[in-house]
C-alpha cells in the first residue's frame, strides 16, 4: 500500500545490496516512520520480540528473511536449526511464526551449505509474495461486497465500514486482511469511509489502522472502541470488516478484546458482520470457540498505562488509574458464529458454519 | 462514603466558619487529593465550568451554595437574579443545575436580603441532604438485588458487579445512584467485587470509580470497555448496575457511551441489567429514547488525547491517534428499554415500561 504516495511492503529486500531486511519500526508509529534496516539474525529476533514488527503474517515473513541473515554467517546444518530454533521461539502463540520457520527448514535441508543463503533469500521471498497474493485474493472477493452495497446506496453519502483493531497491510506483506477490500474499494474509486475502533488497551486502531488509511489516502474518523453501536443504531454504519486470530470448524471467531460487543451490536442493527481471514488461521481442530480457545490475559500494564505523544514531540508514558487499583486484560474474546454473517477467505465467501467452510475447503471433509 | 476510614461528603460547608464551601478538585484525581476552599460565587462559577465538580446533582448542590457565597457580597434582588442567571449558565445541559438555582430563587425571593445568607444556606444544606436521602433509598432498594444474588450463591467467590461510568458518590453529594447498593452491600459485609468499565473517552470509570471504589475499600478490578462482553460470557458477571442521564416514559435509557453494548452483551448472557436513578432524571416528555433525546457531540481532542500521570508523578498530556486523523465524539448513546431488566428509583424497583414508571409515580398518570 502506499505511504504519501510511495508504495511499500512491511518488510522488503533492500535493493542496493540484496542482503539487508528492511522494515518499519512499528513501535514508533504512527508518529515516527524509521526505516530498520536489519543485517542479522539477532536484529530480527530482537524486532519480532519488541514488537517492532507485529501480526502473524509479518512475523512469519520477517522470521524467514532472519533465517536467511543467519545462513550468511554460518550455513552449516547445526548452526541452520539452532538458529532456527531461536527465532522460532521469539513469539509464543503467533502459528504463523512456527509455520514459516518449518518451510524454510524444509525447502533448505536437501540444499547444500554453500547455496543455503541464495535459496532462503527466494523462499523468503516466496513466502511474502503468497502471502500477498493471498491478502489479495481476500480483498477481490470482500471488493465484491463493499460494490454491492455501493451499487444499492440511494444517497451519495459513502459507504461506511466499522473496524476493529488493526487487520491491515502493517500486520502482514501488504494488502491486509479486513482492510484489503477497503484499500481495492477506494482505489477503484469508491467512496469509502472507515469507522476506526480505538481498540483499547494497546490502540492498534488509534495507533495503527488510522495511520495505515490515512498514509494511503483512505477517509477515516477514531472513534472509542464505546461508540460504534450508537453509530450501529443511527444508520451510520453499512457493514463490519473484522480480521481474526483463530476461526473454529463451526466459525466461532477469536479475535481482538470488544470484537464481540461489535458483533452484537451489529446483529441487533441488521449491519452485516463479516470477518476476512486466510484459511491457515482456520483451526480445524477446534469446534466451541468459547470454551475450547484458551484466552491469553496480558499486563494489566497495558490497562493501566498509556504512551503517546507530548506537545513538545517526545514519547511519553501515562498512568491512567489509581495506582491502588488493579486491572485485568483478556486480551481476545470470541464471537459466536451465530452473530458472524460471514467468512472471507482467499477462496471466497462462506457462511460462518461448517458446511460453509467445507464448502471452501472441501479437502477437509472427514 | 470513606476515604481512607475517614467520612467525606463531596460537598460541605467547613465547620471552622460556616460560611466556604468546600469541594475536591475532581480534575485532580485519581492522583491527588485536593480540597478547594470556596469563598466566593466566581470560585463557584469556575469550579463547575472547569469540572472540579462534575456529576449533576453535585453540580446543582455545589451551584446552590454558589449563589449563597454570592448573597454575602450583595443580596439585593437585582444582584440574586444577576448572580444566579450567572450559576445557571455555567454548563448548558446539565438539568439539576437549572431545577437547584430556580429552588434558590422561589425559596429567597420572599425572603428580605437582611436574611438571605443565612435562609439560602439553610436551603443548600437542604438541596443535599435530600440528595443524600434520594441515593440512600436508591442505595437501599438496590441493596435488596445483591442480597438476593448473595443468598442464590452457590459457592463462596464474589458477588460480581459491572458498572460504567461514574455514578458514584463523588457525582452527588453522597452515596451515588448505581453505586449507592454497592456501598451498602459492602458495609454490611456481602462479599461485592466490582467491574469497573474504563470508560473512554474521559475515563470516569478507570479515574474516578475506581479511585472511589478503591478509598471506601471496595474490591473492583479496572478493565477496558472492550472486556466486558467476554466477562459476561464466562459467568464472570452476577449483575450490571449503571446510572443514567435521561429516562424515557417507556424507559428507554440514555447514559455515557458504550452503555448499550453492555447492555447487549448482559441480554445476550441472560446478566440483569439495572439502572440506578432519582426521579428527577425521568424525562415525562419524551416516549422514544432512541430518535427523541439529542445525543451531545463533544470535542474530538477528548478522544486523541490522554492527560495522566508520568513516572516522575507529573501531570502530561499525550496525543495517541496520527495528527492527521480526524475523530467522533459522541458521548452517550441510548439503551432500548428491551434490554433493561428494571429501574432502580428512591421509590422503589420497576419494570423498564410505562406500566413499570406508572406504577411508581401514580401522579404522572395522564
Amino acid at each position: 500500500m502506499k505511504i504519501n504516495g510511495v508504495s511499500y511492503r512491511s518488510v522488503w529486500v533492500d535493493p542496493n545490496d540484496h542482503r539487508t531486511v528492511c522494515i518499519f519500526d512499528q513501535t514508533r508509529l504512527p508518529f515516527s516512520l524509521d526505516i530498520l534496516h536489519l543485517t542479522e539474525c539477532a536484529q530480527v529476533a530482537h524486532a519480532i520480540t519488541s514488537m517492532q514488527v507485529r501480526g502473524a503474517p509479518l512475523i512469519g515473513a520477517v522470521a524467514a528473511y532472519g533465517l536467511a541473515l543467519a545462513l550468511m554467517k554460518d550455513a552449516s546444518d547445526e548452526a541452520m536449526e539452532r538458529d532456527a530454533a531461536m527465532l522460532a521461539s521469539t513469539r509464543p502463540t503467533a502459528i504463523n511464526l512456527r509455520w514459516a520457520i518449518e518451510r524454510m527448514l524444509k525447502y533448505l535441508r536437501p540444499v547444500s551449505p554453500q547455496k543455503r543463503v541464495e535459496a532462503a533469500y527466494k523462499e523468503a521471498a516466496r513466502i511474502c509474495d503468497e502471502d500477498v497474493a493471498c491478502n489479495e485474493a481476500i480483498g477481490r472477493h470482500g471488493l465484491e461486497l463493499i460494490r454491492k452495497l455501493a451499487a444499492e446506496r440511494t444517497s451519495d453519502r459513502p459507504i461506511n465500514i466499522l473496524t476493529h483493531c488493526n487487520a491491515g497491510w502493517i500486520a502482514t506483506v501488504d494488502w491486509g486482511t479486513a482492510l484489503a477490500p477497503i484499500y481495492m474499494a477506494h482505489d477503484e474509486g469508491l467512496p469509502v469511509h472507515v469507522w476506526v475502533d480505538e481498540t483499547r488497551p494497546r490502540n492498534q486502531g488509534a495507533g495503527l489502522t488510522a495511520w495505515e488509511l490515512g498514509s494511503h489516502g483512505v477517509p477515516h474518523t477514531v472513534i472509542v472502541d464505546n461508540a460504534g453501536g450508537h453509530l450501529m443504531q443511527h444508520g451510520k454504519v453499512d457493514i463490519v470488516i473484522v480480521g481474526t486470530d483463530r476461526v473454529t470448524t463451526r466459525g466461532d471467531v477469536a479475535n481482538k478484546i470488544g470484537t464481540y460487543l461489535k458483533a452484537l451490536a451489529a446483529h441487533d442493527n441488521e449491519v452485516p458482520f463479516w470477518v476476512a481471514l486466510p484459511s491457515t488461521t482456520i483451526d480445524w481442530q477446534v469446534e466451541d470457540g468459547l470454551h475450547d480457545i484458551p484466552i491469553e490475559e496480558r499486563s494489566a500494564t497495558e490497562v493501566t498505562m498509556l504512551t503517546g505523544q507530548t506537545a513538545s514531540g517526545a514519547m511519553e508514558t501515562i498512568r491512567i488509574t489509581p495506582p491502588a487499583s488493579p486491572a485485568a486484560n483478556p486480551a481476545f474474546d470470541v464471537t459466536p458464529a451465530r452473530l458472524v454473517t460471514g467468512l472471507i477467505t482467499e477462496r471466497g465467501r462462506c457462511k460462518a458454519t461448517a458446511e460453509g467452510l467445507l464448502s471452501l475447503f472441501p479437502e477437509r471433509q472427514a
